[in-house]
């Protein structure tokens, strides 16, 4: 047995008791422990800082760019950020013990349909450490226990974040190793967790496509996939042409390195010259880099790069965006299916059964009429704080909140009856 | 790349195609076409009999036993239970576009969670070729198209009779390749559909152990695994005895080869000998063999085999049955989530409290106070039709019926929202 393989034994085995425990644990009792677990993140700041110098000392010697060392980094202001985000964790609603159905067969069973904790999730994530402190506080309000494994250039950040949570946690009523953090940053522990189905419930990996493949190969644990959003506008032929300006602007320059902003944009041909001519000078005046196919290199002149079929699979992440001229609703749905990632898509029209149409044939797991793909987030659906977005189709699929965090059991009541 | 990627990749690419228009097809077409398979195969039905015929000489020149014989064989009477299965799947409620939940955000946007089709879905089987059909049938209903993979000792039939299905289903307004079945019996296919994530929604294993093992190791497709059933009756010491062996005998002996009859018994030292003296005398009187713990052969003296810790780990699937005293309620849940499959386990008892402890302890799919296991099915849940009993935790958990071939996509409805 390797090394990696006897560290997840070890860590699994103290999971499942805990998350046996933490599956009956009142509501009460897990909300106290999360609101104590933020006053204890903003008392003992002073540790959280010295163990993230570390890692910044680490990472400028090891010569992480300025953007990564941003994301590293951590201040007072962050872990203030931290606290109050357990601190509404403890305000949503427990998932646990909803009941979901309830009915009676005619042979007076009475079945009821409950929500349950999963038991043991395991995250793996990169870089910024305080996903350590939000994927903890929500998979203990869910009533699971949590192995989390951060990239190993946050690891001093990430063990002093996760003690001071799992102590803090014991210490108000949660049962002991609620929050684990694996200690080494050795890459084979994760393929020895993605192969502990014996323990794990299933793994949430929060990062890149390699890392997602990394797990996937071998792996035992149902892995809930958080891929890259290649997501898109399409302007309809009978688009508001201001408000499809507005939504454009919105879902690639808001945020643009976040997973719902948009990588494509699509045009009809009959609204393309009214609608691109302004368009086009307002993204270059933002800085925005256009790929556009032959019609938008007609528009926008040398500013425009050729477009690929590379590009319309690419997440830039960054303030770049494809154009395409199509010349149907139907071939706009065609794209999208084809080269998205199945992740946020919006169609700008006026037309009420184009609208149906995008909403119905275009496989992503939200799908828009008339707004920005900028809403695809937990928070903004009003589901409280969310682990990440789903590009899996089985479980959970979009925002996964507390909800998808949680699975059922059939509880049935009988009084004696058998099958004939 | 290899014969069976080859194919695999064929089919693969025709049943995303399938399963895209599958997707938006009307309730009524669907039942219609499910109505004109039911009566192609009992038309049919000469075809169907000269194909299994050949399996049926082949398996009895390979040498397979009897039972596994009588599990190949198709007469009149098992297609036509084929047909009555397709024709029930007809009447039931269609999932797709269900509303599952519709609320507003303060910023007018309506956010409408809606069921949809997973799209493709990997059905491997073994031995019993009506599986075809139920798998089909279930599928089509939810929207997906199908790629079967039954065992190669029924290879002709369930070519036969997928034959048949897709065909009808073509002619009757459903997409060409819906229901499609892998013609060769290569071990290979099995690996490469498992890796055929780029079409595969999932994969849907029904066989045992060391199938599932197979389809899992290096499966990049999601796999819901239907495992084994160790399931338990705990007869508690407030039980009342005479409701308690009855729902001991149905458990274990009404159907004893299934996955929700039990395997093991678990007894409150309190009542073991008034409870065991008449329920071990009845149990030999059906020729169970019984493996029981000291106090147990106490009891039952030499008949009772002496119990091992492997013998609660062995779905027997047969007339043979382990017993163990325990010293509490505790006790017994922990043996249940040591021992068991979280499956389907009850407790007799007429202390509520001690029925709530079992229900919310106990880590399996379904629980029960004051029933038999055995009726953890679909059918018998009023779910209609299933295409297994789901021993996963994500996605679905016992029966998997109609609900459970599905997934949700969010619609999103605004006027002009961006996100600021």
């Amino acid at each position: 047995m390797s090394n990696a393989t006897q560290i997840v034994e070890q860590l699994g085995k103290w999971a499942v008791k805990a998350a046996h425990e933490l599956a009956v644990c009142p509501t009460e009792t897990k909300n106290k422990a999360l609101r104590a677990m933020a006053d204890a993140l903003e008392k003992r700041i002073s540790e959280i800082i010295a163990s993230n110098d570390r890692d910044m000392v680490a990472g400028k010697e090891g010569g992480l760019s300025e953007a990564m060392l941003d994301r590293l980094k951590l201040n007072e202001k962050r872990v203030s950020a931290m606290a109050r985000g357990l601190r509404e964790v403890a305000t949503l609603a427990d998932p646990v013990g909803e009941m979901i159905k309830e009915w009676t067969r005619p042979n007076g069973l009475r079945i009821r349909k409950v929500r349950v904790p999963l038991g043991v999730v395991g995250i793996i994530f990169e870089s910024r450490p305080n996903v350590t402190a939000d994927a903890a506080s929500l998979c203990l309000k869910a009533g699971n226990a949590c192995i989390l494994r951060g990239g190993s250039e946050a690891i001093h950040s990430n063990i002093a974040i996760s003690k001071i949570l799992n102590e803090t946690a014991a210490q108000n009523g949660i049962p002991e190793n609620a929050v684990q953090m694996v200690e080494v940053t050795d890459r084979e522990v994760v393929k020895a967790m993605a192969r502990a189905d014996q323990y794990l419930a299933c793994i949430i990996p929060r990062g890149g496509y390699g890392l997602i493949r990394a797990i996937q190969d071998g792996a035992t644990v149902p892995v809930v996939k958080h891929l890259e959003g290649i997501c898109h506008v399409y302007v309809d032929k009978d688009a508001d042409l201001a408000m499809a300006h507005k939504v454009t602007i919105n879902a690639k320059c808001q945020r643009p390195g976040v997973c719902n902003a948009i990588e494509t944009l699509l045009v009809h041909r009959s609204v393309a010259e009214k609608f691109l001519n302004p368009l086009l000078k307002d993204l270059i005046e933002k800085k925005v880099q256009v790929h556009g196919d032959d019609t938008v290199r007609k528009l926008g002149g040398s500013a425009i790069v050729p477009v690929t079929d590379k590009d319309f699979k690419t997440e830039w992440l960054d303030l770049i965006m494809s154009i395409r001229v199509v010349d149907s609703l139907e071939q706009a749905i065609d794209h999208i299916n084809s080269f998205g990632s199945h992740h946020s898509d919006s169609i700008i029209t006026r037309d009420a059964k184009s609208a149906t149409a995008f909403l119905n044939e275009v496989d992503s797991a939200t799908v828009y009429h008339n707004a920005s793909t900028r809403f695809t987030d937990g928070g903004e659906f009003g589901l409280g704080a969310e682990i990440g977005i789903s590009t899996d189709r089985l479980h959970a699929r979009g925002p996964m909140a507390l909800e998808e965090l949680t699975t059922y059991k059939y509880q049935i009541f009988g009084d004696g009856q058998i099958r004939e």
